[in-house]
């Protein structure tokens, strides 16, 4: 993001209170949960919501989406298996499936090494039960060094929250929002619909994904 | 905003579960609260962070920012009193003070009349104490019917999350999100400081402010 997003970030680091008396910590999210995502591109180029389980003690994730990219809508519905190194992209309608080497790090959910502290705010409020979230944000250099990602992760059970950072493909920033976090996975999502078993290794030619961000790159 | 966010918001009206079932109803935000503010426009040509103070009995609010505007940094501390129709603008540092007319409407924090139900999602988690929030969200036609608002609040406590919108003057999309929010005011907050007394009321060329909208515009 542009010089004056990240001076509202510089001061938004001198006005919060909390921060200088009681720092929170750099936390991993749960190792296995369900939720749901909305991504959008700041030049609405990319609108989508869609839906995750994410795996970390056998590094997998499934992901599917539906969406408008350049006015048209997609759907996009990928089973990552980091530790076979296999990216599935699954056609449920057409009952296709392509097979792509995922040559990826897979990459934990959660506040990056080097990450600074920017803040912790509440959400609502909490003068009531029920009405308010704690929230921490962090900020950092992207692997490139050429901009900078700003992530929120709630205080208590470190669920992500909240992702901007800028993505060379998409061609500008990209926000993603987090929420209807479940803990725990069904694990049948992570394994190949039948009509997959016949699917070839194809090349792929994008698949140098090193971490989170990168698999907007 | 564009035609993409708006057909994701549709998607977003059929992926939601919860609202099908059991429908949120409209609410009004508690009538005194103390909360934080982060204003962006898609353009970037402001941000600015801010804190508030809301007094629906009396009908009046104080509101201090600061932030960037086309690259220039500037502070804003805005006393509106909306029964006696007085708008302060307090600059502490030179001790000075301007005062308008204001003509508009006081217009309450709450759920807009005509406003649709998006959804409800929880921002983290059910899955433990501490760690979600329940939040509603709606959507609803601008009063110049050229485009449409999003508005979010909490399902406990109807405090504000977060608000998106068109603006006019400000040239494009508006994000505003709502933190921090403490029950109660500090009734000083409303109380103009000493050296306002011998401010004369000056002319407001565009003090037709009508609705909570009409403030960005």
């Amino acid at each position: 993001m542009q010089a004056a997003f990240w001076t509202t970030v510089g001061l938004l680091c001198l006005t919060a209170g909390f921060g200088s008396t009681q720092k929170p910590q750099p936390c991993s999210s749960p190792p296995l949960y369900t939720g749901s995502m909305t991504v959008g591109t700041q030049d609405e180029h990319l609108w989508a919501v869609g839906r995750y389980s994410y795996d970390v003690v056998n590094q997998r994730m499934h992901l599917g989406e539906t969406g408008t990219l350049n006015n048209k809508t997609f759907t996009y519905d990928a089973l990552m298996l980091y530790q076979e190194g296999i990216l599935y992209e699954i056609n449920h309608h057409n009952k296709t499936c392509v097979k792509k080497p995922l040559k990826a790090d897979f990459y934990p959910m959660e506040v990056p090494k080097g990450a600074e502290f920017v803040n912790q705010v509440v959400i609502g409020t909490l003068s009531g039960p029920g009405e308010g979230l704690l929230v921490n944000s962090w900020w950092g250099d992207m692997p490139d060094k050429q901009s900078k990602y700003f992530l929120s992760f709630t205080e208590f059970g470190c669920f992500p929250v909240s992702a901007f950072f800028k993505s060379k493909s998409l061609g500008g920033m990209v926000s993603v929002s987090y929420y209807d976090n479940v803990l725990g996975v069904d694990p049948g999502v992570f394994v190949p619909p039948p009509f997959c078993k016949d699917a070839k290794l194809e090349a792929n030619k994008d698949g140098k994904e090193t971490n989170y961000f990168s698999f907007f790159n």
